[in-house]
């Protein structure tokens, strides 16, 4: 509620709930339950635990939802949700099929398949918004396109060009990030599964035979092997956003450049007010898109910090990826969300002033 | 609730609920008329508004409490709260005084205002902890002080020291950062005030008496002229905030390597537990010590492109402090309750495993 | 021959000439030549400038060596070294072809060409390098790979696992980023060319006959546009670079802990000696691919940044490239040498120490 | 001569001679001597080593030059130069002296003591340009202060200030920051000596007299003990440059807007040129600060990750303030240059276009 401007209501401008509310301890809590329910499914159907103990265990998932108290007790304790989630379901499920629940699982599978679901979501939103956005920018090109407008380099004017001519540089790059959203989507919407160390070894040798049916059953892609301490997906998907935040950015700054009076190369629709001057109509939405830029460059770094993953499951390097990639998919979305709004806003672009 | 693991209840180890409190929306409007209300006894000590007025105003300001829905309206629009907030404000003070609130200042003198006073009592939560830790380690190297170590250097071991060698390695680093706190503190903890362009011309003349009395009220420090876009004072906070919370990853990657099997340096009390190996007790606050480490470090790195802030106010420096200052707060905030946790836990350092 | 230990004889464990001599000025002025040479002949095909012209300008160009010292004093003045290349070699190509050299083309086409050159030839090295550490990795396992090893999880003994599977988790993320690599590749091995504001109108129309001509001689890709401000494609290289280091670090963080004293799960031959104990046997190469990892980790950052490229032509983001882009290239450069040195060297993997 | 702008002649508006060249090979070589004849001459004073072995050493020392070839090859086994050196170094004592050479020392204490030494050198050079151009803006400030100038926030004109109010945003963060150099000169400035693990128990119980009498003969700091592994200094200072650093990037950014066309409210004396357009005038040395701004925001965070050090010495931590504090400093001391020169260049600022 208030340590991002993404979900505080003081910054509003910031918030982007599509995407925040992807994250929120219950959704992500029935999530867990999703990817619990399609393990036992899956060890049922390979004969790991049995029909009834299966039954029992979705009869519980169906509507778990711990208490919160103990489980936030719990993740004090031991780091992480899931040992204290596992408890708690365990308990619910009772004797004889407790051991049913989470068979042969890690933490890390969990939380890490749960969070490759989220970000599915999160990904079909961000596809959706870059493809409209592009679009946006071919509007923007038939009504303005053909506008004078001066080039201008190293901040100085330079020859004669069109509007056309800088919507073009901010369109590109979307359409090349949009070319390359399919191979960073895959690296990260993947199943995460290999027990205790990784290995795929506690489920008497059905061990992959599970994963398969686990990523079906989620629609995930299946890689082969856990990727505990593999980060590379997730860092190639960071860098993915940061790269699409820039190139919003790009716009953005000019966007802001273009709206300064002597330039005048641009008009915002209800631009923001301000405290002090209220004939001014700042170019918020514009400067909020090279802030995010240069914000999200910086939790693309921390992700390859936090694939330097050590031996088998690494407590320091995953808790980065915590603190960074919530963040940084809603920050991605938010720019894409407020560059939507300020290229509808555009009343003007190029032409005399 | 969801985004950063310090408000997710899900990673109630991160958690720090006497920093993150600080920041959420209502203490922080409480606080904006904390500053209105100096601003306007101010402002009628040295007789820019009337003392009738003033009584008005801060009649209102007693209990103010703008509608949120609306807050949150304005702020997506003008891209900060202020000027929604002041036109409610007004609207509730009413003719003929509506013009005595928010006299002659702008958003960003409340807002930075307001976030001195936020810092200002996280600063306190910090050097309590700060000093508490560092006696701490005192008690620490009185227990254990004089226990055989191996010394170990690029990761060899080299030759035998003692375990108050390295106990001594943890705390003097804290302490000098206890030394340069106070510069740090008075880098950020004054008062912002400087109208519409920062000249401090909106009163008459009277600028700067005001300024003074604001201050004094406030009990911040009145640095003589506003620093709307003079962000050193921030920057060099924040690389403060990211030291401490790199000496204390310091700590925390020594203690997660001496309880290593093999090595079996430290035993740690209540370790984190694991859902898939209940035997295992993880140095899950050692680890997250380092973590904190990472991602500070890049949140300094923001604050120094925060500090780029174009001419007499930048929304987009400006609004990268937003996205980065209160989780790098909460985070040293984080890493040193974790810290004080893990040193009274320890319950053997050095000797034989 | 200072600033980094890329080229700093001291630092020799992180030199890497087959990469970093790829940016000496010698090279990078042949390179200017080559592009200039491949712009004429373009330019002359299309009629634009005369078969005398253009013989009389790479006739000049083939061995075309202006002087040093004008150039670093046009450098100085101009903020880049291509405005005094110009004048030197139109000087020395003389009336009346002078204007045939560099005719209508701007410094960014032949910096960023020159540099995708630079680049090729650097790719083409760490591809080499990759591929033969993948290999490397894979005689390892044959070696190794039934070794076994005790698995870790979050610093802790976990349970048994091979060595095989620990070296499957360093070799994976290499084969993706194999994998990923011909995109990266693809990102930055292309033409610049745009002219002065990147409209590729300076040339009577045939712009776009001239970039394709240029392309195939010197055998880039033709993107059908200039991306002067389209740093899009550098952001995604850059993050490629730093993914690799990253997968790297990993590997050497393991290393480094695997030869502790007391784990014991690792010999590397010929580590690195100590001045105070000659008997210490350093994983320097293990730690070094760790240091990499981090450094390379904010030099892609630095990319996102100059990525938010002003108008046509930004001096601003355009030179943190110059600043980072050859280190972030010759660092990963040095992370796969020293990570082939290693692997060579490793004598034994898991097993009993 | 390649991988930085600061040393490669293409890119001469970075080069920062005075800077860089402290940190070449000889200059460091130099410096190794003349802390090895600090730590002799200490030692012999504490009866350590014999007046005979100590006048051999000095005597080698006094022009002591070892073969680079061997150094480098030392190096890239060792990781370091300094086991290499003290090889030859004792060599070339030869017996019965070879061992009062380097005695009871480490690596560390020579190479972090010789960069101390360094840093002392760049910081005299950093203190008096920011003297300097302190005093350019008073300058600037009499010949332009009063020149009317449009107040400008969130990029839009706001209210009319004066030349002399914006110059005052740039040279108030720059007095705070020579405020707080004395501060972050001495968390560097200061001797490294400990010895194997840090404990200074290598030389009979003299370790901290020797420690002393070496401080004093270097006049550098005594910190009372080894912090080898404490890099909270390091990190404060890194601070210090890179808040410096973003200072400068302000300025630099203001000036680049005031030269737009448009906006007319500053004219820089011998602007860049360009390849395409002879009449521009690019503001280039203004670019060039905003750039530096950003690319040491990211130094300044590498330098808190290299706090991070394991256990008594870190191999990974310490390389990598190898890879970045010298370019940091010399950053940052370009930045300096570049103002000064900007500062004097400023032909015109505020008042009619």
């Amino acid at each position: 509620m208030s340590l991002t401007p993404f979900e505080n209501p003081l910054f509003a401008l910031f918030e982007d709930r599509a995407i925040s509310d992807l994250f929120v301890p219950a959704r992500t809590l029935a999530l867990y339950n999703e990817v619990e329910a399609a393990l036992v499914r899956a060890a049922a159907a390979e004969g790991i635990v049995s029909r009834e103990a299966e039954a029992r265990v979705l009869s519980v998932l169906a509507d778990f939802a711990p208490d919160p108290h103990r489980l936030a007790e719990g993740s004090r304790r031991d780091g992480v949700p899931i040992p204290g989630y596992v408890r708690a379901l365990r308990e619910a499920v009772g004797e004889p099929h407790a051991g049913a629940a989470h068979i042969g699982s890690t933490t890390q599978d969990i939380m890490d398949t749960a969070r490759a679901l989220t970000l599915r979501e999160a990904n079909n939103v961000l596809a959706r918004r870059l493809a409209s956005l592009i679009a946006a920018l071919g509007t923007l090109d038939d009504r303005f396109g053909d506008a004078p407008l001066m080039g201008r380099t190293r901040m100085q004017a330079a020859l004669p060009i069109t509007a056309g001519h800088r919507i073009a540089a901010w369109r590109r790059p979307l359409v090349r990030q949009q070319d390359r959203f399919a191979a960073a989507r895959k690296s990260v919407e993947c199943l995460q599964f290999g027990g205790a160390v990784g290995t795929r070894d506690g489920w008497g040798g059905q061990g992959d035979a599970i994963a398969r049916r686990m990523a079906e059953t989620l629609a995930l892609a299946e890689p082969g092997a856990a990727w505990h301490t593999e980060r590379d997906g997730i860092a190639h998907y960071g860098g993915w956003l940061a790269t699409t935040a820039a190139a919003l950015g790009k716009f953005g700054q000019d966007i802001a450049l273009m709206t300064q009076q002597g330039l005048g190369e641009a008009t915002v629709a209800g631009g923001g007010g301000s405290s002090a001057m209220p004939h001014k109509q700042n170019p918020v939405g514009a400067e909020a898109m090279v802030s995010l830029a240069r914000v999200t460059a910086g939790h693309g770094a921390a992700l390859h910090h936090a694939a330097v993953a050590e031996q088998e499951r690494s407590g320091i390097a995953w808790a980065i990826e915590w603190m960074v990639l919530p963040q940084l998919v809603t920050a991605t979305g938010a720019a894409l969300l407020i560059a939507g709004d300020l290229t509808s806003a555009i009343t003007r672009l190029g032409g005399p002033a």
